[in-house]
């Protein structure tokens, strides 16, 4: 199968840290491709960031569709445009966010996340209730570690991150973790071999569901409320998404 | 006061329809500049719409800064980008949805919603559960009106709607009604009288809930949640957002 | 337009102050009639306070729509019998709780409480369930400060409150804060100026609900839960309230 | 044990066939003494009966404080007052609602609720709500029937009743059937007779959680939420409670 | 009335003790008969644990019945097998959790839970859960104390049992305890005069409410939810319940 | 890998059948190894059913991880003993019920659940609230199709379960259906074919979660709740779990 991997940021490092992990969890039958989009910010932290990336996301998402890709892959732990993604692709929409969360309450009874910046922790939280994960989860905490400095991880970085795991463990209960960025992919392995506990990276875990989703032939409903938009008139900017004719309006009255 | 009254829909008919309701129930001193995005559907319908029209948006909120409001309405009924709105604005800025619960919570026990299409009805939902008024709306009803018919109603889509909205009062056991659509906006009179019970239009709302803010001197909190956005690159069309240098990037790996 | 604003504590320090309050945040064409009950207790303090000072806020319902006032504002925190006033009266009633918290969530992301006695913490909880804002509040916090030492705050109650804000800004991440006493009402500025971050009075927050209502011409839907009480005989010290002829009955048996 | 078998309403009727109803439930060695205040209305069906009703009851917890009960009973389905009956009262204060909860819980997977008028869904509802029973409460009925015209129960009014029940049964899903005013006491076997599920009234359900918490020993925390009120003025027709001297103070500024 | 009271641990230690407790809070025309398993584990203390000892308590259930009691009480925190033995029970079953927390809201605003081992935290919240008590509790401590340390307690685990009450009390602000481990039923006497707040055992509670349902002629309704399970074959060690003719099968293909 | 696939009902013809589907869905490297218990009920419809099951059921989980199986997959909708079987195993344990919801609220906005036993309508609501589905299933509908007549499934009883199926979808707005048992396997395929939405097996979906876990080495957290459980006495019938030496002690007092 073929699975379009998106980083809905436009920084090359973490596309390429992110292509990394998918391709060493997928099976040999499963093509990653890897993709990112050309326009938005390089780098997703604050509700701002994530309205820019998520209209920019929809061109990486419709790319895919074209290239006739078995699945896309919204890899950034916002899991932005969700909805929207799945009302114009026809394979399934997995993120990353939803997809740890789901294989981490397999394997422990709480599971804690640890993510970036303290300003995403409402994105974390809102997740969390989407998804119905709230009370299996015993915690959220913040490194404020930004998402760029996460493409090369220094030794103090790493050692701030492994220590905000521990306090997700002995402070807040948490018996597996969840790491809240697809920044944080690379280091799934020696966090899992430095705190001995379930490290679930959502890039992993979404390829996994994609692949058991493909497998068994499931496609996302394409009747109700995952249908296929409209077609209507798009101005400017957006005239690439018009079914109709373009149309000219004045702005101010 | 100048309130920067938007339209996230490239529809001038309902843009002007907008205008003329929050003038109506403006003081006097507060001065009401329409305004609507220059890219972006002419109507928004689903979430792919909304995703959209959500970058679109944020273009006019920036505008409004530029020209020195004293508040930003978004008046779509999905209050859409209303929390990155929030992180570049100084001044308030109200959702038509979210200002139509606090009022209508005022007087009535039990309000219901009566919006355009069954698919929009999640965001319905999903606004009731931000704002926490779930437990306070007797239900939300759709009645497949879509927004551009709404620009002139005739008749029989007059009666659609009325007929709805006896159903959401004697099914539902509704007290009051909000309109869930910016383009019934006129219409709120003419339901009045015929229905008897209080109708809310979120738009005249939000210009009372934008003037009550500005007459106590209160202003969004920019310390915490709704901070400015961290300054980064952002590529392509969204070059304008961009407070660095600008950078190229391969797209695929 | 006239407003009823009642203060139901009999304590004429409080009152005065609540009326300045309101006077400053009124529109000119506001008229504020203050109010206080004949009976009850001098400040609410416990669920018994409440119990006796909301029968004897009816009352002053009563002769506010004698008066033939556009609207009732209930300048307590507890909101006490807001159900049974709406009942009563024809013309709006406004808890200053719940437009406090209202006005709150436009300016913050998550609000704090700063309230009086610790006792009065459940009052809070309950109204913030009420009106469903419990997941944008930070937190409430007492201050055990007295109802009636805040007639005349000496310095170093103030610096008491302001401590316990302090801890509602840095510990619980509140982003603005709702004063939880009428009485704290001529303190908003001062804290406002000290503490750099929205602080919201419901007294005044109230007056602008009330004005908005009555420009939009939004009245209580008096068809259904807040319809008329019947009529039915009152008996003892509750006959002014009978619309029957008087009844004599044995108590005990 | 002596327990305070209070009727909120001043129908002596009701207080008399409450009482019947507590004494057939009582051991031997309970001594019923029922009382309902000198002062309110006849019946509760409002928030603002209810109101007006809690006041009065109060002075009716007084004297049973007086006379050295062991107990109260709230008799009234809304648990009228309930909070502040416990801050004055030394002994334990059972609402009837809450009492009935209680043990329909122990004796179905899920029970509903068949109550006197429509408006006073909502008391009933906010009672689930607040003793935490709503999931297991198959619904809320009403059958419109008047508190008062319960007196004495005419065949139709009897058939109107059972026909509820039966909705509740069939419809709902309900295992067993609380019964939703302190009136229909005396109807308790007559339904249960008819339906052949546990039909549980209130009052006899309160009488027996009286008598248990006495035979252990339980009472009231004094400490905390139920505390004493502090002792303060209480004007007007409220001087009975004042513990301070009386103080004059003039209503309007 | 016969009580069937149930110790699910093997540990005829802790079931002299529940004897005793059950006796003391009995009226004298009601007979306890106390019960445990021939099979399972001597004490309850993980998951594992209960799933044993829930199978083997159904069999004390059935003995019960054909002993003809008239009540059944489950005497394990954690309340095993609750809705099984309602199933096959005619007469009432309560478990001490619930029968504790109901008693427990009677006579404080919030109780606290004082229990065993750290693992069986989850057991307590999921009862507060299911009987809806969540929103009434201040939480739940454990003390480490294992099961069958409580048989004979030692000075130093009464002082650590006494600690951690204290901790419920002044850090989480309990009102009154509940005791969350049926072993503990002796030390209720020595806790309350100690500490001077409502200590609520969960074995006393659970005689008062199966003599109250008795006395009120209530009993399970056995439509529905907890009517009969069908008849079925059961092999090997569960032919007992066998009401078909026994079938052999093969195991692994 | 090799999975330990259980059915906890003694009924071979369901075996046979959910070994197929499972063998159907899993990758050629997996093995699925069928086993159901020696002991207990030929199938699970009742709660008391599930508690004698589940003591069974983890018999097999013991063999399972003796013959080094690298998962455990509970087949019965109602995932009894999941958490026991957490403890006793070292190897991930997965129910159907979870895994089908998780699948499923990947490719549907909201998904039905159809069941056999209307008695099972609670176990499935419990089990979307332990998983934290309830908000994204449309609701759960029993067809009354007794489990051991899914061994065969004759026309009209396929008849039936597709009517309930198009209820889910038309009436309940489901865009996807979970089929709540596992002896209802073998229809995915035709169902699918029939309704053309996405149909959901929680064999095969646990099937590919099995894989998933196991191809991203992610294993139990055997620290905290699911530790192994502390070694005790067990009597009678269940003395091959002792891990002590055996007791013996009296049973009646």
């Amino acid at each position: 199968m073929k699975i379009n991997l998106i980083n809905p940021n436009t920084c090359i490092g973490m596309t390429e840290k992110i292509a990394a992990s998918a391709r060493s969890a997928a099976l040999s039958s499963t093509d990653i491709i890897a993709s990112m989009p050309t326009h938005g910010p390089e780098s997703i932290e604050s509700a701002f960031d994530e309205v820019i990336a998520s209209a920019a996301l929809l061109d990486v998402i419709k790319q895919g569709e074209e290239n006739q890709v078995d699945a896309h892959i919204i890899a950034c732990f916002g899991d932005p445009a969700l909805d929207a993604a799945r009302e114009i692709a026809t394979v399934p929409v997995i993120g990353i966010a939803g997809a740890a969360f789901q294989l981490a309450s397999l394997v422990a009874y709480r599971f804690g996340v640890v993510t970036t910046m303290t300003r995403t922790l409402p994105t974390s939280e809102h997740l969390l209730q989407r998804y119905g994960y709230q009370h299996l989860c015993s915690g959220v905490r913040a490194t404020d570690i930004a998402v760029l400095d996460l493409e090369n991880v220094a030794d103090d970085v790493y050692r701030e991150l492994k220590a905000e795991c521990e306090r997700a463990l002995f402070e807040d209960g948490a018996e597996a973790l969840v790491l809240g960025c697809a920044g944080m992919s690379d280091l799934t392995e020696k966090l899992s071999a430095d705190l001995k506990v379930p490290i679930i990276d959502g890039v992993c875990a979404a390829v996994k569901l994609a692949e058991s989703l493909h497998q068994l032939g499931l496609k996302t409903c394409k009747i109700g409320q995952y249908g296929s938009p409209l077609d209507k008139a798009f101005d400017g900017r957006y005239q690439h998404w018009n079914s109709n004719k373009n149309i000219t309006k004045e702005r101010y009255i």
